[in-house]
């Protein structure tokens, strides 16, 4: 079955934005050379999950949109008509995801925000997480993970340091016997 | 001159604990054997400082204070008798460790809990952070970073993942030239 994973960057105090959807503090880790593993991770993925206010941000700073090449589902409360493989998505998450997982193919990328984390989070749908702890307290924003959810215990698949003090660490839903 | 470190356990999702003061999510990563480097981490330190409700919370746990033999000083609003080597303290917290930093010996172990961590960090008192992310999402709890703090740089100085999945993150102020 596919998996759905996310795959994201946060200051170490828990934040993925400063106020503003400021995202200066990721210039500290940016190194000639040094993607991260990000290519090899979209390497993996056919599928993508995005908020809309995520998407409409990427849009605003790019001439083209990234996952152009892959199925996108855009989640969003206002329809809007589809772009070549990108889907604005106004239905039930949950529903499309358990749908998404059944298809043939490559894994699903969850590329944010914040708001699409804690609803696939709330409903235990996320399968792997990839988070990239920039060495930076930024004090203030948008925090990857909100108050009221679920417990989840994890197992940690891999825990890598890089030059630049990024850490990058790796889990997946811990399996219950 | 003395470093003022802080040592702290806390979900991947950024809690130190769960409502009501349960620390039960820190179970998952007891073994035998395996103190994750605090008895080392300890024998660096000779003065501690800590919040009164934790202190509390922790007398009503034990028999005996475990800093018992270190300098100790509680945080508090509220005047009680010293105990030992065990001081309440109710004055300012920058003088305090501004002071203690000026003394000769080991360096100073910030206890916790998060109201004294985040009164430090706005102050910028925190040399370096030693956190032992638990690999768990408890989903609600007290938070180890508090929204309103100022941005402070950081060097990663080690990441060392553990047989149980925790991964212990260590960090040091960022020097500026």
């Amino acid at each position: 079955m596919k998996k759905l994973i996310l795959y994201i960057a946060t200051s170490l105090d828990g934040y993925i934005a400063q106020p503003n959807d400021d995202l200066s503090f990721l210039s500290r880790v940016q190194q000639p050379g040094e993607d991260y593993g990000y290519a090899d991770f979209v390497a993996t993925v056919d599928t993508v999950i995005m908020g809309r206010k995520t998407y409409d941000w990427v849009m605003n700073k790019v001439p083209e949109f990234p996952h152009a090449d892959k199925a996108a589902y855009i989640l969003t409360r206002t329809e809007r008509p589809r772009i070549g493989n990108t889907t604005f998505y106004t239905g039930n998450l949950k529903d499309l995801v358990l749908r998404l997982k059944q298809e043939d193919g490559k894994h699903i990328f969850c590329d944010g925000g914040a708001e699409v984390v804690n609803e696939l989070l709330k409903e235990g749908l996320l399968d792997e997480l990839i988070i990239s702890v920039v060495p930076t307290l930024v004090g203030n924003g948008t925090r990857l993970f909100k108050d009221g959810r679920p417990e989840q215990e994890l197992e940690l698949v891999s825990a890598r340091a890089f030059e630049s003090g990024l850490t990058q660490l790796h889990y997946r839903q811990a399996v219950h016997n």
